[in-house]
């Protein structure tokens, strides 16, 4: 069946943020760990994580407008600094708990059971329970004017993870990882490898 | 083992592009269809597309810099208009393929065996062999200043799916449709689903 642009806004609200966030099949599962001025904590989930370069390292995620009150981006532009940390099945009930809408003084890591962890290089806190945490130095967000969400992206400062897990071409192994991937806004799914295909040529 | 920066300048290139590609976690799999004012198809592997809005429906995904001609990006703002297919199981190699460098006049449709498929709205080809097809209008490409990379939006004009995919509360069951999903720059797993889980509540 086709179901044009029309059908989508005449849908029920609900209806319509689930049907459309199924779209872009398959995302990544993160945890964004922030820290204020004043030292509040604040830990969230975001599926939008993805690569944006190799050299220098870094990467980016999509904000929701921030018309109401993004405590992640808030202390992003505060402090210059943040985390990105894999979900893994252990803790991904914790993960999802992370978007429920709580105050600006309460830390999601004290409400959702998950373990704050600093290193020494970075003014953010780490999720000690995930496999591979990422460290960044925020650079740049870039207003989407067609609809006021933002594009923040961020160069690697560091990257806290098992030796196990990286290759010998420095493929990292996420599925071996526990990382797990969101479809939709709520359902989550561990991998099973298929397999690695060959840098491809004419 | 902590990993810094300086340690990934430090890396052989290729083995720092497979390394920092698998630090997103796990990606879709997508396959843009284009076509120039000439008519000529081109058809591409791409594993950043994200989800952008609801309301109105609207879908990003990032580009490599331009400074090296893109055959996507210039046909998508040639003609105004691209679509984005779920890649699945029966068809990643041949996804995987359109990685390869083919020439302008070339069509990777032709070249990979995938099939062009157009609808009555959209001046863009849909790959026939996609379970789940959503036609776009090109609505704006934000440059990020840090790398040169392109942040580029559409709007969603129409979806082309199987009415038995799309659940009662308007979720799209993206793992029955086959969709698969990418880790790395050429790893493909297939997905389990643990669970849904309801809206968080504090």
């Amino acid at each position: 069946m086709i179901i044009t642009k029309e059908n989508i806004l005449e849908f029920e609200k609900l209806y319509r943020t689930t049907f459309v966030n199924s779209m872009s099949g398959f995302k990544s599962a993160s945890l964004i760990g922030t820290i204020s001025d004043k030292r509040n904590t604040n830990l969230a989930i975001f599926n939008s994580v993805i690569h944006v370069g190799a050299n220098p390292p870094s990467l980016g995620f999509l904000m929701r407008p921030v018309s109401v009150d993004r405590h992640t981006y808030k202390n992003i532009k505060e402090v210059g600094f943040y985390t990105i940390n894999h979900i893994n099945k252990d803790i991904f009930k914790n993960a999802h708990q992370t978007s429920a809408r709580y105050d600006e003084n309460v830390s999601e890591f004290d409400e959702c059971g998950l373990t704050p962890e600093y290193s020494q290089k970075l003014k953010a806190p780490y999720v000690k329970e995930s496999k591979i945490k990422i460290g960044l130095k925020f650079v740049e967000g870039q207003e989407i004017k067609y609809n006021g969400t933002i594009f923040v992206v961020g160069e690697i400062v560091e990257i806290i993870i098992l030796n196990e897990l990286i290759g010998i071409d420095g493929y990292v192994d996420v599925e071996k990882a526990g990382s797990i991937t969101i479809s939709g806004l709520d359902s989550y799914h561990e991998t099973k490898r298929i397999t690695r295909l060959s840098y491809a040529k004419p």
